[in-house]
């Protein structure tokens, strides 16, 4: 399939030097190793090599989901791909479901969430502040996902999602026990939160706020990615890591402790 | 939303005691602390509390994507949702897209996979043996997932994948580099060919397969996934993990290098 | 060296199956793969092969350091040779030295450091619990260790620890904030003291006290082991590995912040 | 006990600005945050409290032994502290026994075995190549262990290591396998050997031949070493971190496969 201007294309030599481009009609972009001319890429094969005007090579890839949200403009700290897909799998994001994400952030999130909902799923992005929201929702529409993403400034601790039976909320806030009741109104019964959050004291003020809430099965974990080099001297994991990022809680919404039968359950042993 | 007959619902005390079920008209079923009519099941609400005849509680919850792949009938090693969530973020298994798999196995990535690019893509799965074909179109079947997925008792390193222009193949094969003619004729120029491999040897193989049969940026990474146990006496990481399940070698299809231009490429510093 | 009764000898066949035994005159033991006369041990040199009656070979090894310690007859917790490795290097424990520790719990820890401290250094073994004690110096006895070790049954956080001028203090109890003052008092001044607590919370509450008590050069870290498996088949991780033991926290002696200088220090960027 | 010419002092703020010095009669030395006189080191209590001119604060601390090897002057890669705490855990290296090391490299673990064997013990140091042997010896002398330590311009591969029953022996080379016989001649029956490498291919090389060679109890592990940053703001895990440096191999001598019993063993289920 030909390349065509407007396409999003992913110019690439290795991890530390690649280039993710959408195709304009004319002009040129410069890389560390000589520039190449935009009207070389257009009517290209995606997978073909092409190369500067130094000579060096390069290929034309296809972005994967991740390159999308890595490849925001950014500013703000985004989900790590090894993060999100954490998310996607713990909790109820499909085509035509309804989610709920604050902050918006930079949008990082948003894309990928709208990328997996659409056509007909919905995802409802808050941000309190306008700034933050202007840029995620021109990032989201960039990669032409603006209308799978509704963005509001707002500040749901106070005025709520305005928003009944979603199928997943996700906050990444820093202080996510002040949007729980919030997202416990908004979620369907038995339907899927998760929040993410640095520090083991924001752990646990929001896995308490949360059985207080109203959420069960309530689980906190970390996700270590490990690259491996794989060279002619032999075979070996990267030198460096990243360590952290954040602990990903996630739980699900019952009935809140103070509706649920008062009884003691049966002692376990 | 009232559960009704045949609602799949996650009956849920803790990590240790929870029974995935399809709800049936009549009869019960039995926990490790008493007895649940299904009878008393239908026409709760999702995230209610009830109850065994012992007074044992448990939460109603709505099963999350990691969970319907996890609890499949089993005959084989199944990927794990933490690796599960990479393969989605550094792919395009996105709605409405056409992915390749091979092996069938048990099912568990098909129902994830199918979960995702439904309604209009389609998972095509091959499997030589056709006890491990027929189980895993049986739990894909179980969750209302087979219109989205096609399911071919087939050698493709030999036959072929029969498919033209997918937009991702992943293989879970104990010889993935057999399958990367196949998977090469089978891709989009540009898209993206996944593995999961559990040793080393295997990694080196396929990686140096990839690059002769016609991949690019290739890159091999494993995710470690660790809990954290919150409790009143204070939070720590749990005691055991999974130290490891697959290495995640991941490429894109570009044109094998015997077709690419022939001139060296401008040196490297 | 021909083996002799009273030596410590490793009856080792895989690390699922092997027998540290102090080598008695008479007598036989059993191994899952039948029984070895202790009278066919005597007299063989270390290294050699020996049978079972059955025919099961087992090799005769000298046990290394973290054998004594992991071997030990125990009742508590005992520190895991990747984290005594630390302590070891990120304090001074070497031969001549005079170091504390507290609890003695089944004198794991005290059997490395008497180990290395010997023949000349003392390890001074604080334990509020007289069972204890007489357990932990039981365990050093049987290595031939005593006359490197004194075990104290004291509560230090009363009476402090009666030694002045150590070289190092490794503090190994529940509430490890309670022993600073006595262990600031025990310590050479600028000498390193270390503590290992399994919680978060324990970690916060250490090094807060350790600040105000006169503790510079707080640290905290944690180690991962990750056993690789080098088969036919291929190499790989193990499947399974200890995901937590305790965060180890090390800081040394410097002089209480109210006895510091008062002026403020020149600004940090 | 007040700091006199000629003590290792670690002048310490923080891990980003921390100094190492040997406190000669007079000058001064330059931090990032002004000068420091030695005069006014002189006489000083370890622990104490210091200003540079301007005002900006140190402790003066004593090194810990992980201190000594990392401070080296250094021209090789280095063993971390995290894998000679594991080396010294797994073998025998203790007051009065001889261990070899081969490559000398900086010194950098000669420090810490000679910190440990003396003063009755002694390492045993090979290197092919003698500037860095000289440096080796430079850096042992630094610290006053030179007595303990004999530092050898040789190839053991062709020569051997002219020793015989040392308590163990340490590979830290690029090809460990090639001196396994000398290694094998020098032990002591049943005791152990340890050799670090960075790739896969050279673990499955060096296990291999220590099969060959009469090695039992073969174990590779890596240790994985992960910081926590304790602020006001939170505890949590530092952003980064060293994510590989070497694989650790261990063994002990046993009798070489080919002088073994000839029968075979009794089978194993």
């Amino acid at each position: 399939m030909a390349i065509q201007v407007g396409d999003f294309v992913y110019v690439y030599h290795s991890e530390q030097m690649k280039y993710l481009v959408q195709v304009p009609a004319k002009g040129q972009f410069s890389t560390h190793r000589g520039h190449i001319e935009f009207g070389d890429i257009v009517g290209r094969e995606l997978g073909d090599e092409i190369r500067t005007h130094m000579g060096f090579r390069f290929h034309l890839l296809k972005p994967v989901l991740a390159d999308l949200a890595m490849k925001v403009s950014r500013q703000t700290t985004i989900v790590y791909p090894k993060d999100a897909g954490v998310l996607l799998m713990q909790s109820l994001v499909q085509p035509g479901m309804r989610v709920i994400e604050t902050g918006s952030g930079s949008g990082a999130l948003s894309i990928i969430l709208a990328s997996i909902v659409r056509p007909e799923g919905r995802v409802y992005s808050y941000e309190r502040r306008p700034e933050f929201s202007a840029l995620a929702r021109q990032n989201v529409k960039r990669y032409g996902l603006e209308e799978f993403c509704e963005f509001f400034v707002a500040d749901p601790e106070h005025g709520g999602f305005g928003q009944t039976e979603v199928d997943t909320v996700m906050l990444d806030v820093p202080e996510p026990w002040s949007l729980l009741p919030a997202a416990h109104a908004a979620l369907r019964g038995g339907f899927p939160l998760a929040a993410i959050v640095p520090t083991v004291e924001q752990v646990r003020r929001t896995t308490s706020a949360m059985e207080l809430t109203g959420f069960g099965r309530i689980r906190v974990q970390e996700i270590l990615e490990r690259h491996m080099f794989v060279r002619a001297s032999g075979i070996r994991p990267a030198d460096r890591m990243v360590a952290h990022t954040v602990y990903i809680i996630t739980g699900q919404k019952v009935v809140p402790p103070a509706q649920a039968t008062e009884e003691p359950s049966a002692p376990e042993e």
